[in-house]
């Protein structure tokens, strides 16, 4: 999978999902640090309808599998830390 | 919601999500710093059968509404930063 196809293709993505993969808006999912495997499996159930989201279910209908690759390659490459509350 | 009483339910989460919310193997998704609206809406999903997991779909019948208010808390509470790759 090639992360810097995924970069550019993931500008339409960042509206929602944030250039730096953190969501915009509360009904969004960070995309961040994903695993690649999840991402992709994602996009796939939108794609063929196993999973249904209002824009995702559209979105995903114009992603080949080459981008969806990408994709999950560029969001995986976001490196992420998580502190804990203390 | 209570973090702290949902801190104590994502125990039994933590063998799949991590203690820290970062998945512990490449099928789970990362739940550290996600917004809780979209977190609760994806366990109501798994517990309406409007979105469908193997597990999820088992453990989300476990969850009262409260338990749910509060896993979303808990996760939401883990800050997360990113760090783009260069």
């Amino acid at each position: 999978a090639d992360a810097a196809a995924g970069k550019s293709k993931a500008q339409m993505c960042a509206v929602c999902h944030g250039l730096d993969g953190i969501g915009k808006n509360p009904d969004v999912p960070n995309l961040a640090g994903e695993s690649p495997i999840y991402i992709a499996k994602q996009l796939h159930a939108f794609k063929s309808g196993q999973r249904q989201h209002e824009q995702m279910s559209i979105i995903a209908q114009s992603l080949s599998d080459d981008d969806i690759a990408n994709l999950a390659a560029w969001y995986a490459s976001l490196k992420v830390t998580v502190e804990m509350p203390n």
